[in-house]
């Protein structure tokens, strides 16, 4: 069941990119652009239908051939294992399993001005049921995206995307405490951190460290 | 994806027995026993290989057959809608695809001293990766065996095997707010509301409540 353990806005900029700024003693899991910038390139949400301009960034819908294109840097930040808590030794297709949500779920992928996919995003309903106006998503960038606002583009298309479907918040059930700048970029897209599980998550480099739940009512 | 939304700890003793009581004018939705009536009973835990017999209930592993004995119960409850963040709509393979887990999970029953089941609970990793090491776990009591402490029996059985196989945590993802009795007897096993996600599930009857997030470290 897979299924049970996604959720959860991981987010990570690839560990490749990670490796080079920790050899250059650089702090930090990656480098995410300011709100300023952001705002300076139009910050208006420019999502209209499926797919949207943020940040110089195309947000689109996947198709099915898009995962050929993610799967590179998903495999990547998997199997760095600091920030998901998928398997580290995760196959293509369990991968493909878990990043290709169906409907009424959406799978997106981030593409830059040369169409070359450089992140992703999925998103659907936490919970079933009782629980089933609540949405989650999780977040990967990859690490020839880093730096170029990636990231918050696709955190701001995902919350467009849940309010104008209904939603009425949005969860993230295991942001891993460790990974300081998701944690910054989501809280300046206005989530709070509502508890921090102890020892929840098992980093390879720090040990057990906590997972974070996040949260957002619209 | 509905493993997606799985775990989660909810906890009820059905819907009639609760009916029954709302007619009467008594609060609260089930009876549960305190925790003076399991000791007496012998508190230490007497469960011994895949099964053992805990305040007067035996808890023991699932075989398939078994779906056809807590099917009525789950539907029960699942379709009273005030518990779990399941599909109140749910059909039979649904719901055998949601209760009865593979390994290394695992689903098993309680049964009455004349061998009916009157409950059952499921358990397995909260996440996979590097969260597999904190386990969570889903109960149900069947209206028959409400106020038999065959919740707190299941609740024990369940931490029992978490230590047992190895994990360092048990975490609910999803208690409803209102299922005081269920919250407190978490309480009483050791478990700690680390949020209260606001509105986080519709109650068919209150309204939007809370989803707490409960946790014990081990």
């Amino acid at each position: 069941m897979p299924g049970i353990l996604g959720g959860g806005a991981g987010f990570t900029c690839g560990r490749s990119a990670g490796r080079a700024r920790r050899r250059a003693g650089v702090r930090g899991v990656c480098r995410l652009p300011g709100r300023s910038r952001v705002a300076a390139q139009g910050n208006g949400l420019a999502v209209r239908g499926p797919s949207g301009i943020l940040g110089g960034v195309l947000i689109r819908e996947t198709e099915p051939a898009d995962w050929a294109a993610i799967w590179p840097f998903f495999r990547t930040i998997v199997r760095a294992g600091e920030t998901y808590t998928y398997p580290r030794d995760v196959g293509e297709e369990q991968g493909r399993e878990l990043w290709m949500v169906p409907p009424p779920g959406r799978t997106v992928v981030a593409e830059d001005s040369e169409g070359v996919v450089i992140g992703s995003a999925k998103m659907h309903a936490n919970h079933m049921g009782g629980g089933s106006h609540v949405a989650t998503a999780s977040f990967m960038v990859a690490p020839e995206g880093s730096g170029r606002g990636v990231g918050r583009a696709l955190g701001e298309h995902v919350l467009a995307w849940a309010r104008g479907a209904g939603y009425r918040a949005m969860q993230f059930n295991a942001v891993v405490e460790s990974n300081t700048r998701a944690v910054a970029l989501w809280k300046s897209l206005g989530f709070e951190i509502m508890a921090t599980l102890p020892e929840a998550f098992h980093h390879p480099e720090l040990g057990y460290t906590g997972l974070h739940v996040m949260y957002q009512k619209f």
